[in-house]
């Protein structure tokens, strides 16, 4: 169990499995983000015919609505949500950190205030591996100390040492052997600090590992020079998840850099503006090109929204605000995300990925330049 | 085509088929209601499994968004909602009539102004079956007057005569054969002018009837006293339509009163606050009592929801606002009025269906009584 086998490498990028409870983990691997239990407005039915290979979920979120025993009590999170296949739930040290107006960090831990009702709660590495141990996710998160963007060397020394630390507390208190506890490499935007951090939690010898407190600000520049400073120190034969990204470029560039494993909220939450994700590019589906036109979004792609339905149609349905849209488009969005990684994928079993790749597809010349998800759209990091 | 047949009868209630360009529609069935071009928040795979005999939509909001013409170009209603069964569009004239503030009435037809964007609009008989023929429902409705309640028997006589008057326009207009024209008996609360009104239309040989301007603020009770004064006007080899019509008593007695179809926007809009409809009861699963409570909604219940989730899963995500919740409980509450009726129609089958007549399992004495979902929760006639 947990064993990660790289099938082959092309460059750094490699192609591997990873073994949980639920199943093979094919990596690459895109993962979609149901924050409460739920990725947002699709079944878990919906969810399958896309197969991913993991779906998260978020110990915070859940921790303050239901409740993990009302989950343990249920079961555990598959059985609570119906979803069958492997689960990672982070840790709540990114959302935590994230109320910067009503917390208080301390080496213990981090003292809150609930968003929801304004009780105080404190989270610690032994509280949030509890949470997690009821949740029952395959793969569960230390708690970090997620440092904001900008913060200063010092600011983010603090962060990484108190991450180390905080992971051996992790470590001792976590007591399922059915559930792999991946570590987070911090260290802000400095490359000496993400492989100091690397080195010092690399011996405690996880079943993987993960880099954490990217995508909250920074230039998307900056995650590709993070990313190649810290994959060289990860141990080769366990699975590198690189938390919070999925914009094309960064997933591709990340995968270039040996990372393994991605999650965003970013094709949901697009879905309910009515955003689309396709081809390389994002466009808007409320646009008034799409009012007349009875094409699917992308006539190639398996999912069921385009196997169904017109822009026509989902263009109607979201200047109407009918939530089946949201629910249609997430459909696609996800579709178009997993499916991309998972062309990356047979790209590097058939030896032809490299630094540049795009699919065949992405590559028209009709087209303007591959859009880069911007930052400022994945909104506020409490947001999900 | 369109040939209704009466398989058996039990008292005055019938079992019949009755045939339509998409297939065959078993009566009594009741219909769900897709306003704008999608039963809120259902897909219509979600809604095939649910196995109705026939969806709704609607001729005044697809004319105000995204418009008939785009309908039309996208091959019709079937193809641009992705719905394969037997459809029937409303005409308008309840829509058109509950914008009180902002329309006139005369012998030609209405005119009203927009509640989107201020133009104005005139529907009349031959504009409402223009735009249904554009639409292609296999049953279209014609354009009537219904008048409010309270309405005094004059100005109720005025609309009877304009609804009978506006038939003969709605005919001539009328030029698909593969459509069905309703004619509907108008008449308010008064016995004596829904029996004028029967009289007035039936010799116009329509292939069925409608009694329309009920659920409108009268009496529950009152919807019984009209149907069973209007039913036996109606000629017996022709399906007879309730319109508007939801609540588990006045779906079993008009049904008694030998009504076939039925349509209502109660079970999703119930399910967007939360309200379950099972063994006839309405309950809300947001309540306290189902936080731990990890049985489905209704064991025996065959729908996707009930197979899949528990009651603690569903309060979680109606508490939190997922949309997931509300499609969830959108399934349950159209299947279980489907299959109510669908419970109807066997039991005439079998011969053992009468006026007291409820689902054994609806009887169970730990329970309240049979509770009648109450006219206010319809909301206004203008909200769908």
């Amino acid at each position: 169990m947990f064993d990660y086998t790289c099938e082959t490498t092309c460059g750094a990028a490699r192609a591997g499995t990873f073994s949980t409870p639920h199943g093979l983990i094919q990596t690459p691997c895109f993962m979609p983000v149901g924050t409460l239990a739920t990725v947002k407005t699709v079944t878990p039915a919906q969810l399958a015919a896309i197969q991913p290979q993991v779906v998260l979920s978020n110990t915070y979120h859940l921790h303050l609505q239901p409740g993990e025993d009302i989950v343990a009590k249920a079961g555990g999170l598959h059985r609570f949500m119906g979803w069958q296949g492997p689960m990672l739930t982070d840790s709540g040290g990114f959302q935590v950190f994230s109320l910067s107006d009503m917390r208080r960090i301390s080496d213990e831990g981090v003292v809150f205030k609930s968003p929801r009702d304004g009780r105080t709660i404190e989270f610690t590495p032994e509280v949030a591996i509890a949470i997690q141990n009821a949740l029952g996710a395959d793969i569960i998160m230390a708690f970090d100390e997620c440092p904001p963007y900008p913060a200063s060397v010092s600011e983010v020394e603090v962060a990484v040492k108190r991450t180390t630390a905080w992971l051996g507390r992790c470590m001792a208190a976590h007591n399922r052997s059915d559930q792999a506890l991946f570590g987070i490499v911090q260290g802000g935007v400095y490359a000496e600090l993400r492989q100091a951090a690397a080195r010092a939690i690399v011996p405690f010898d996880l079943p993987g590992y993960a880099i954490g407190g990217v995508s909250v600000g920074e230039p998307p520049a900056l995650i590709a020079d993070i990313v190649r400073a810290t994959t060289p120190l990860l141990p080769p034969d366990r699975p590198r998840y690189l938390m919070g990204v999925g914009s094309y470029r960064e997933l591709r560039d990340s995968i270039a850099a040996g990372v393994d494993m991605f999650d965003c909220v970013i094709p949901t939450r697009l879905a309910r503006h009515g955003a689309v994700l396709s081809r390389g590019q994002r466009w808007n589906i409320k646009n008034t090109r799409h009012r007349e036109d009875f094409s699917p979004i992308d006539p190639e792609c398996p999912c069921y929204t385009c196997q169904t339905f017109s822009r026509a149609y989902l263009c109607h349905l979201i200047r109407t605000e009918e939530l089946l849209g949201y629910t249609l488009l997430s459909i696609h969005n996800i579709m178009e995300l997993v499916s991309f990684v998972r062309k990356i994928r047979v790209a590097i079993l058939e030896g032809c990925f490299h630094a540049d790749w795009w699919p065949e597809r992405f590559l028209e010349p009709s087209r303007s330049p591959i859009d880069t998800t911007d930052a400022d759209s994945l909104g506020a990091a409490g947001d999900n």
